[in-house]
């Protein structure tokens, strides 16, 4: 079944030269320094689960969530670390769907980022637990750790609530189940409506959350919601294409794994040609909500630019 | 391994015929009421989502914790029907933790209230991924729907990010599947840690959210918050009390099953007259910490003598 942007592949500094080194990675240093303080719990019964915990989370990954949030709460204005505590819930929420996707009764996967799963490595009871316990903590980080007002606040817990229930990333999952085996059959809506659930919603979040901690207003919070929304989009098409077209020495995976597995794809319902076209009219319409914001979005076009042509 | 007060044994109308019916049973058909009106989606890819989420949600319960919530609020003056989309939050993240404690990696029971559990009806994901989902629908029902001041609100969220995490719901069931199989050998310290953090906070938090969205102060917070810590601890102990001395029929589950099983137990720590008088002096440590309140706490006062002298 498809996956999340779980940056297993093709993460930027390995695949492009020309990928946006400077901002992000600044966005990303600053991120990975503060994630790798948090432990959560000092308690010596806890002491499997915290580790259970941060094997998961500092595993490496492109960190698109976190420092898409950073960067948008810079272009309206903010320091990026204002952010933090809430571009950290998100990945956490994030690492937690990776975690709970790869256990034997879904995904059944390995390996991830060329490492053991959580389940393989500290059994499936505490692959379970841990992702449980990451929702938790994401919400603590939230209400005790990210400044703002009452109102800013409980505005980001409320874009978090929609985005990973029913409605978002467990409603995604489980339509991406359902579809396993359907394959290329699948329709353009099911599939658009997989993604957008499944990962489309919380990468949509990240941005959102930039925007209302930064004291944006509602027109610029829709113009970058629009953007992450089809940013999302298009980097789901390419990982689909590149899945479809890459070596699997390039990809880190078996190439054309997804059609071995009968998943809904967008190369599978659209053609390849066809998955380019879309790939290409989601950067363009990502850019062109761009052009409402008032503020430095240079960073923003860069990340577009780069998700679309990266593997290339 | 321990379970949470579910409500599989011993609800009170089956039990004893001193139980506090009327304002409690009031509670709870209001309760019942508001929860048989959430759908969470009518996209039909979701339905079986949706009805597995009903199915385990509307499968009975005695609902300690919204009807003590709702009790908590009235006692400091607020009408109880404000505080529904909390209250039901709290039971829908106790629902949530159900089905996960259900899973064939975790207790693996097939019967819950004399149903099949959510993975034995709709299988082991849709078990993962319903819990999964409640907790994003409970947030929803707390931020988009509970009336208060956004201080209040995000309050209550703050309330079960500290309960359900890793020094919560998921850290205590992390220690509780640890200590299976040591059974009386559990040290007291580990016992009390185990219930504290697996069912005391979030019974905690139902008192506490009642009292923070009626506006009540932090003393009155702290009253209450100590009573529901000892109500929840005095639950758990009579639990084990009748797990080891009630018939089968009685208990609707196998009698002993916790020494079977190698739990850790009050009464295997404390032996069974030990943890009578452990569930003594809980029930009276609740009714002390109502002292302090000034309202009508005799709701409260009568729940405290029914869970310490409930199947007998």
């Amino acid at each position: 079944m498809g996956k999340r942007l779980d940056g297993a592949r093709n993460a930027p500094n390995s695949v492009s030269r020309s990928a946006p080194r400077s901002r992000w990675e600044e966005h990303r240093a600053r991120f990975e320094a503060y994630i790798e303080g948090l432990v959560f719990s000092e308690e010596p019964r806890l002491e499997t689960l915290v580790e259970a915990m941060r094997y998961s989370m500092l595993g490496g990954g492109k960190r698109v969530r976190p420092t898409l949030c950073m960067e948008v709460a810079e272009v309206f204005g903010a320091e990026p670390g204002l952010v933090l505590p809430s571009a950290t819930a998100v990945e956490l929420i994030h690492t937690y769907s990776l975690i709970h996707d790869d256990l034997p009764a879904m995904d059944d996967d390995d390996f991830r980022r060329g490492r053991p799963t959580v389940h393989k490595k500290y059994g499936e009871a505490m692959g379970i637990l841990a992702g449980d316990a990451f929702f938790g903590e994401s919400l603590t980080l939230i209400t005790v750790h990210q400044e703002g007002s009452p109102e800013q606040v409980l505005e980001v817990v409320r874009e978090l609530a929609g985005s990973t229930g029913v409605n978002g990333m467990a409603g995604g999952q489980v339509m991406d189940m359902d579809q396993t085996g359907v394959g290329g059959a699948a329709d353009p809506e099911t599939l658009h409506m997989i993604h957008n659930y499944k990962t489309g919603a919380l990468i949509k979040s990240s941005a959102r959350i930039g925007a209302i901690l930064a004291g944006a207003g509602e027109e610029e919070q829709a113009a970058v919601s629009e953007y992450a929304m089809e940013l999302g989009l298009c980097f789901q098409i390419v990982d689909d294409v590149l899945n479809a077209t890459s070596t699997r020495e390039a990809l880190g995976k078996s190439a054309g794994s997804d059609a071995e597995q009968g998943k809904a794809t967008f190369v599978g319902v659209y053609g390849l040609d066809g998955a380019k076209r879309e790939a290409d009219e989601a950067a363009e319409k990502a850019l062109q909500a761009l052009s409402t914001v008032d503020g430095d979005t240079s960073g923003l076009e860069e990340l577009a630019l780069f998700v679309r042509h990266r593997g290339h």
